[in-house]
């Protein structure tokens, strides 16, 4: 696939916002992509609009994407429903990369737009229970009070833990890290720095995860703009993107291989990011991905973040948005949010969370789960290379 | 978009299968459509997966895709869930056209797995509820022992009655067109040829509509190969694809222009076609589709249908499946199945409901619907022109 660009990127804020449809995030998104690209709604050609969990929460299944956009700029345009977990709108910004390769349009969009919270807390829980094999024997094993992937994160964690010697205050860190991120990122859910101490200090969830290294519920949307031509001003090129599926028991495996595969296409090594936005649904996940990347290596990147070499500032830059846990997890929105957080770095305008010359970002994003024994396998995973040019 | 190439396709039989999984239904398809083209599972490099009820009839979401090609010969391929209501699996097909027109891809696979019956019959109704705004003001006044949808075509038959002076004998004449056409398929849910007379005393669903003519519930899976490099055996060309949105009120319009779309791409006319597959979830859809699809003028369709020339030997064959009603709707895999039924048709196998020497076919389906009120707004449509070049 030749290279395709990102002509602007925009998001609602992220948050819990009971009087907001998913209309209102969906088309708050959409707009400030469009006014950050200067494209008009009437060029773009193709949609992929990428949810996750309204069948459950609202009951709203099969179209949301056409009713979401119905009042809005984009009325009618080609529009095709993508579900693929956490990782829906990951999975619609490469439609929307196909979509203008292909020619069959110069300019596409991809959107993720999630409402999660609700009045009845149990949906929330009850829809991400259904990004796994719900016929799995090991479902009925596990508590319900929680996603059941916080579970499997702390499995994940747990394991890590022993197989590197990561103290759980390396998970802290690491937390500590992307929440002061997140304070100082104004569309962020949570905007509140925390000490490692009161991470420890926070409600355990499953051990170790504790309140404050795990994803909140919440409500957002973020959109991009892909284009086949190099726009004029400001371009970001999509030098590499994959996206693939998982294989039973083939645990982080997943993550190395589609990382791979979208690396080779630009020619780049995972080391040589300037930043990374990665899947940390909890917080110990973030040191997990970073060695499954082949950005540090095996072991390394619990000590990176316990030298605190993970901020914005530091030698490996990782969540500058806040990432899941700061920024959120309103989960199809989550691909597309990490790219936006990834074109504000390219173009310098991520403010006080700003890296230094920022020049050559990954973005990393999972979904749902094929097989749930130790280690678990994701059921999708999605690597994007994006390069100022 | 440059022209792309059907190299195979296959399907299950329709029908109601209590003892076969989605899994089973959508890789015996898929084994059936690789087969056919003579492909490798290891050379397709993109899957799109169209199932648009599982959410709301067992209860899984998210991943269908991942978890049905799991333990098949795709495990690990590339896959994205494509939910776009009744017309889910040509939205899968137009995106697997991208897939190898962008070069992402030389192979891809669409296909389109639904599972509809189950011991609790009230689920099917309730997951095609969710293809509609379930916010509308006019879904309450809706009587819930049918799916709303047959509300929704008896509408438009009563209104094309009004405005073409079609008699329900018409309607009755087309119903059983397509049946004598599905009893002629081994793939079809109902092979039972049934006169217009049996036709007209089956129950009445909701005025005019009577069972025999309204689609049944059902399961089933079909799969297309689609391929960028033009096949060495059989080729058909995909010579143009359109899918839009609907936008409020607009009615029949949506079909009209997206087979207008579709048809100036292969510079073909719509009176032209050889065979047609068409949308009738409820038998008059098929007169109306026909006109609005413009193979037809306007009140002419429903004359053609009296005198037997929609019949696979007569001068417009339509529906040489058995269509939505008599082939059957398993509703994420109908837009396969009908191009499954084009390329047995132009490849000549389609046996005794065989068009003669078909060169140029067309196929229209749709989902869901945006907008309730007179004329209802289907979401999403999609055309697609096949050739044997």
């Amino acid at each position: 696939m030749d290279t395709t660009y990102i002509a602007g990127a925009g998001m609602t804020r992220f948050g819990k916002f009971p009087n907001t449809s998913l209309a209102g995030l969906a088309n708050e998104a959409v707009d400030a992509a469009l006014t950050d690209a200067g494209v008009r709604a009437e060029d773009v050609g193709f949609v992929a609009f990428g949810n996750a969990t309204s069948s459950v929460i609202t009951g709203q299944a099969m179209i949301q994407g056409q009713l979401a956009l119905l009042d809005g700029a984009l009325a009618g345009a080609r529009t095709v429903n993508v579900e693929n977990a956490c990782a829906s709108s990951s999975s619609a910004l490469h439609l929307a990369m196909m979509a203008v390769a292909s020619g069959s349009c110069d300019v596409a969009l991809a959107v993720g737009a999630e409402k999660m919270s609700h009045p009845d807390k149990t949906r929330a829980f009850d829809a991400l229970g259904r990004a796994i094999d719900i016929s799995d024997p090991l479902v009925s094993e596990s508590p319900s009070r929680n996603s059941i992937f916080m579970d499997l994160y702390a499995q994940e964690a747990r394991r890590y833990a022993a197989e590197t010697g990561a103290p759980v205050e390396a998970f802290a860190r690491t937390a500590s890290t992307v929440h002061y991120h997140g304070s100082l990122n104004p569309n962020a859910q949570h905007r509140h720095p925390h000490s490692p101490e009161e991470i420890l200090a926070s409600r355990m969830i499953v051990e170790p995860l504790t309140l404050l290294m795990c994803s909140p519920i919440g409500d957002g949307a973020a959109a991009v703009i892909v284009t086949r031509d190099r726009p004029s001003t400001d371009p970001i090129a999509i030098t590499g993107a994959a996206l693939q599926s998982g294989r039973r028991r083939e645990g982080g495996q997943l993550v190395t291989r589609t990382a791979k595969a979208a690396l080779e296409q630009a020619g780049r090594k995972a080391a040589d990011a300037d930043v990374i936005e990665l899947h940390d649904a909890a917080a110990p996940a973030a040191l997990v991905i970073l060695e499954e990347l082949g950005a540090v290596g095996r072991g390394e990147a619990w000590k990176l973040a316990m030298e605190g070499e993970l901020r914005h500032d530091g030698r490996l830059p990782v969540n500058t948005s806040g990432g899941l846990i700061s920024r959120g997890h309103p989960v199809g929105a989550t691909g597309t949010a990490q790219i936006v957080e990834l074109v504000d770095q390219l173009r310098g305008r991520a403010g006080d969370r700003q890296v230094s010359d920022a020049q050559f970002a990954l973005a990393q994003n999972a979904g749902g789960a094929v097989t749930l024994d130790d280690p678990y396998t994701a059921a999708v995973c999605a690597v994007t290379v994006l390069e100022r040019v």
